[in-house]
């Protein structure tokens, strides 16, 4: 499908220097008038300077856009961290005369250092005077969002309403410390759907705990994780189309968020892990969940190994309470245990199907139980570990 | 100290074939009359068959013994696992002229294949032969239960009571599938003091908990951990000795378990991680272990980089409630993040000292609360995932 953006937004990405390699580092993205808006956030304890920030608006006043910057995380950096998080949003507004309230705040990059002030004193107005309409500017302000993101992450849908046809379009960031619990990295989506901020938000939610919460790299849940979903309000939408309207941005996220464990550092496979048959939902995807975040599972992979009691042994500890007597677990669409006993399956053509995947599917069923739930995540690689060895030194 | 062992005890290690490197792969340790024992074992939901096995013992009755196979883990076999495991327990039991259930269980190596039971009809017999009491025979035995271990794992202690002196004497195994919830992978410790098995079980929970159950590689928890100790009863101890009794045992626990991380697999460094502060110990042992399985923060210290941002972020979605405001960090001596702010350290100098020390030390303050915990990881390193792409393949 064509890539589209939806009207009543300016995007806009410069460089201005917090990178050292001179890589785009500032993004905005800017509704034309006060608009709906909602923001699900990291549940790290320990967390930027803006995630404060952003609890802290109330998006039922109208927002203006999200002001970004890759390279600092501006976490962990106390007072002064405040200070210059509440300055990022003071320069946005200054220069399209509106509230700092107004914006949210998004930083990104490397934890404990200051924000490099002066940089940005100089660098606001800049990206300011860039903003335009349309895609170009969009995928310019994706890219300013970038940090060790191997690709520039977009995603957009286009869908047919009563009230004419709603666009959503999402960019999203995010390689490494990827392991959300409200929503990961960064990511900023906007829609043309006239959508109040509250229904917005629970919108945002129910789609943030079937996508950016289901996803991770190593499951190390990042300091500055941040979804913002503006809606500018063009498109009117029916009460009994909602519904489409929630499909829609479930699997814009969805689209979105597997793009990160598919960029996980140093990966060569997404893993998708399907669990069904658990008593509820919540068991399905602890279950998931411990897969997804086991280096033995994730080290299997990466040399398309079927050694498959890594997979069913993590799902034993998970926490979650099923019967090994009536697991069944299929790899890349090979049946290799079943009713608790191993099959006589054939490892050479399952370790080439593996091989030829660029996404190996696990199908693990538990059971008989309602309970299901789907994660997203990458193998561990070599060179995951060489990367992050010399990340800062 | 010299390695020295408890009397009342044979112990021997041989070669019987289920690995295929020909190297020991059967182990016995047997005591010369029926004696006092105790056992913790794995959490894992999907777990071997010696687990259940010797969860359905009764150890007052008075046991003989372990058999301990390495090279195959005899999990996830289903109902042939089950009778194969009986059978290794009937083999030992023959030989010796005892009760079958006299005889605990372990096994341990690769999941999800059958034991290769005419072997070890052969080689049971042929492993009773060899039982001799002494050091030389216990280190045999201890060389018997390795498997990915890159050196025999042992320690021993001895303390004087008023009754004579207690020897206490163990071997463990294990430097993958770490991450354990009441034991890790096997380890069997001897002693001669005198107390009940009821009482026994009680001293090794204890010691578990504060040895075995705090170390971690990758934090993938075994189907297989089994602790057990056996107590042949030759040296009494008075009720008001016993809380040196528990000092020696947790001592001579730690000595064992920290043993596996230091060998983990791959490993550079031993990490050891020491959380004060925090509103209980269980808080204190959550973040411990979110630190602990990291693999950002065990990158970092294989590159002797000190990213702090790592380890107080992973301390931040443990789960446990702190203020980030009084938190402090001390790195390899050095302090790094005191009171919610960086403090202006000497990067190169840090650097230096964590690649001059073979263990790295944490200490993460997060409060005056009373609770505490220690925790002992390895780091991850490119070997450990060469390593475990290509465990079965």
């Amino acid at each position: 499908m064509t890539f589209r953006v939806p009207g009543g937004f300016r995007y806009a990405g410069i460089a201005c220097g917090i990178k050292k390699s001179g890589k785009d580092d500032l993004a905005l993205v800017i509704a034309d008038r006060p608009c709906a808006a909602a923001g699900v956030y990291t549940t790290n304890l320990i967390h930027a300077a803006s995630i404060d920030w952003n609890r802290g608006l109330d998006p039922s006043r109208g927002m203006r856009g999200v002001v970004v910057n890759s390279g600092n995380a501006n976490a962990c950096t106390g007072d002064r961290g405040v200070a210059d998080n509440a300055r990022l949003a003071s320069l946005a507004a200054a220069a399209l005369d509106d509230d700092p309230r107004a914006f949210f705040v998004m930083s990104t990059g490397v934890i404990g250092h200051f924000l490099p002030m002066e940089k940005l004193e100089v660098g606001i107005p800049k990206v300011v005077a860039e903003l335009a309409a349309g895609e170009e500017a969009f995928l310019r302000a994706a890219t300013g969002i970038m940090t060790t993101d191997a690709f520039r992450k977009t995603a957009s849908k286009q869908v047919e309403f009563r009230g004419g046809t709603v666009t959503i379009a999402g960019m999203c960031k995010g390689a490494g410390m990827i392991g959300p619990k409200m929503a990961t990295m960064l990511a900023v989506v906007t829609t043309d759907a006239a959508i109040d901020s509250a229904e917005l938000e629970a919108e945002l939610r129910w789609a943030a705990d079937r996508s950016f919460n289901c996803i991770s790299v190593e499951g190390h849940m990042s300091t500055n994780d941040s979804l913002v979903l503006l809606a500018s309000g063009l498109v009117p939408i029916a009460a009994d189309e909602r519904v489409r309207f929630r499909e829609a941005l479930v699997e814009l996220c969805i689209e979105l968020a597997t793009l990160i464990p598919k960029d996980g550092e140093g990966a060569k496979h997404l893993i998708e892990i399907r669990v069904t048959g658990a008593a509820d939902d919540t068991d399905a995807r602890r279950i998931a969940e411990a897969i997804a975040n086991s280096p033995l599972v994730k080290t299997a992979i990466t040399g398309n190994d079927p050694n498959w009691g890594r997979i069913v042994s993590a799902a034993g500890y998970a926490g979650a309470t099923f019967d090994p007597a009536v697991t069944r677990l299929v790899l890349c669409g090979r049946l290799l245990f079943d009713a608790g006993q191993p099959t006589a399956f054939d490892a050479a053509d399952t370790s080439a199907a593996m091989r030829d995947s660029s996404t190996v599917t696990i199908d693990l069923s538990v059971g008989n139980g309602p309970g299901e739930a789907r994660h997203w995540t990458s193998d561990l690689t070599v060179h995951y570990v060489e990367f992050n060895s010399e990340y800062t030194t």
